[in-house]
């Protein structure tokens, strides 16, 4: 830093505030001063630079432990949060908790640890304790997932699962389908219930009535496949089956290739068409239409809206940003 | 740090000492103040004991950008490794990176930013010149995956993916099938070598002819459904298929549903029987024998590694581990 001062002819706290707040400093003497730290390689050393500036660049976020279930959808948002982030400065540490008592518990130890700039949450829900914990903390935090009825103020991401699903039913009742099931999680899962919830609008838009109640599949997906079969098996089957994941119709998907049908063609004949949900690796392999969620956008709008809370004098940002999910077509619809 | 050293009745180098060299510490004064912390809920700022002790107790890994292929082990890893870590007392931390010049540049910043413990580092492969540019600056780090044929001596896990496929490759062949395809990688990605090793292992055992090359994938998994369809339509089809990975399968896999065929069974009839490799989160929902790595095991492996290089008098370990992967029989084998 001595170095730096002195070649670019400036003190030493000039130095530092080209690098800690450079909206202090005149322009020419910052381009003085970046140039000259530029040519020197100079790197201020963060650790001593987190204790004079309380800033860390580290935002943390969750990872599930190995046993829960592996959203690939959290995956994939991991992998694009981890690269916006970077380009805007920031480095993303992880850690590992279950249920939102040890996720708090975790944010307290990460606080004490490493003077976090900020967190990102994912699967926010109905009275979620997180989100009240880090607001009375004063924690800058975005979530991606909306708030679910909380009524917790914060910036938050999400999809519009609602949206997707009936733009996908209703490209089915479009191509002639009048029996379309939905095979979902059980009710109480809010994302599941806003996505079944297209389903329904669909029908009721178009004037048709609903197939039953949604299908719930309470434990594997898997057993989806035994789900389908009940309802193939029944007087009147589905012609159609929409599904709240991939996973869910990949089981749906099975069933019905088992039995000689031909994804994606109309009855008569043995057509069954099937639409999943997230658009995973596994869609475009086996020919499966799906819905795909965004995740560059929201990753995308995460770090936008982190970048609002992280700037002096803006950090009330209260960002609601719901984008638009993408029906993609293939074979099975 | 004061009030502890005053509660105990002891200087405050002693309670320092009792959390960053406790060794130094009798017994007795050690568990006083362990007692007089736990009391006082006092927690040393990590920010000030990292710039003290030069150890920030966090672990860089790579995370791919979204555009890249993203292996599901690779992820699976992430999350064991995040657990195993936080288990140890460390943090992961994420950058991305493509290429290793790219990934070498991303060490030197974070080198220079958070005073790292240490790397683990994914995808090994013949002349990797990030293993020998961590060498040369004394930085520790432990790979998943072994040196393939560099000199740069450090630890290591990794499967022993030729043995998995030579063990499925054995099943088919105590099952009665002849002609068993191997549907891989192009020659010359390491692991890809590696497992279709196995393949060929298992017939010279056997004393059985080789069915002809590998058939190499070099696109999309999906494209293994167009090489599978060619193999069955020449005049002395393969009876059974083993695949390099899952998606790979997947593709063989549907192609052999579509033509009504059962997965499994043998010939006389309709049999070809399928064995994927790495049994991710498709092949149970659709019966697909695979081979599973233990990637639990290679995390534990991992940490065990990672805290004998960080143990001061210990950082020469030159841990290797060769785990066995396990072979999953399902309905397709």
């Amino acid at each position: 830093m001595a170095t730096v001062a002195e070649t670019a002819a400036v003190s030493r706290s000039t130095v530092s505030n080209v690098i800690n707040a450079p909206h202090r400093v005149r322009p020419e003497t910052r381009q003085r001063v970046e140039a000259v730290i530029a040519e020197t390689g100079f790197r201020p050393l963060k650790a001593a630079q987190m204790l004079r500036t309380q800033r860390s660049h580290l935002i943390a976020v969750i990872i599930p432990p190995p046993g829960a279930r592996l959203a690939e959808v959290h995956n994939v948002f991991l992998h694009a949060l981890t690269q916006r982030a970077q380009e805007a400065g920031y480095r993303i540490l992880l850690f590992t908790a279950v249920g939102d008592q040890e996720e708090i518990d975790a944010y307290d130890q990460l606080l004490n640890d490493y003077t976090l700039d900020a967190f990102v949450l994912v699967d926010t829900h109905t009275r979620d304790r997180r989100t009240a914990w880090l607001r009375r903390k004063s924690v800058p935090f975005v979530t991606f997932g909306r708030p679910w009825g909380s009524r917790t103020v914060h910036p938050w991401v999400d999809v519009d699962g609602a949206y997707g699903v009936r733009v996908a039913t209703e490209h089915l009742i479009q191509a002639g389908h009048r029996r379309i099931a939905f095979i979902g999680w059980p009710a109480g899962n809010n994302s599941g219930d806003d996505r079944c919830s297209g389903w329904e609008q669909a029908h009721h838009a178009a004037g048709l009535p609903v197939l039953g109640p949604r299908i719930e599949i309470h434990g594997e997906d898997s057993e989806s496949r035994a789900a389908c079969a009940r309802l193939l098996d029944a007087p009147e089957p589905p012609t159609a089956f929409v599904c709240v994941s991939d996973g869910i119709a990949l089981g749906v998907w099975t069933e019905i290739t088992s039995r000689g049908y031909t994804p994606g063609t109309l009855p008569p004949g043995n057509g069954t068409a099937v639409i999943g949900f997230d658009d995973s690796s596994i869609a475009a392999p086996i020919g499966l239409a799906s819905v795909a969620q965004p995740i560059d956008e929201v990753a995308d709008a995460c770090v936008t809206a982190l970048g609002k809370l992280l700037t002096p004098g803006k950090h009330t940002s209260r960002d609601h940003v719901l984008l638009e999910p993408r029906l993609v077509l293939r074979g099975s619809a």
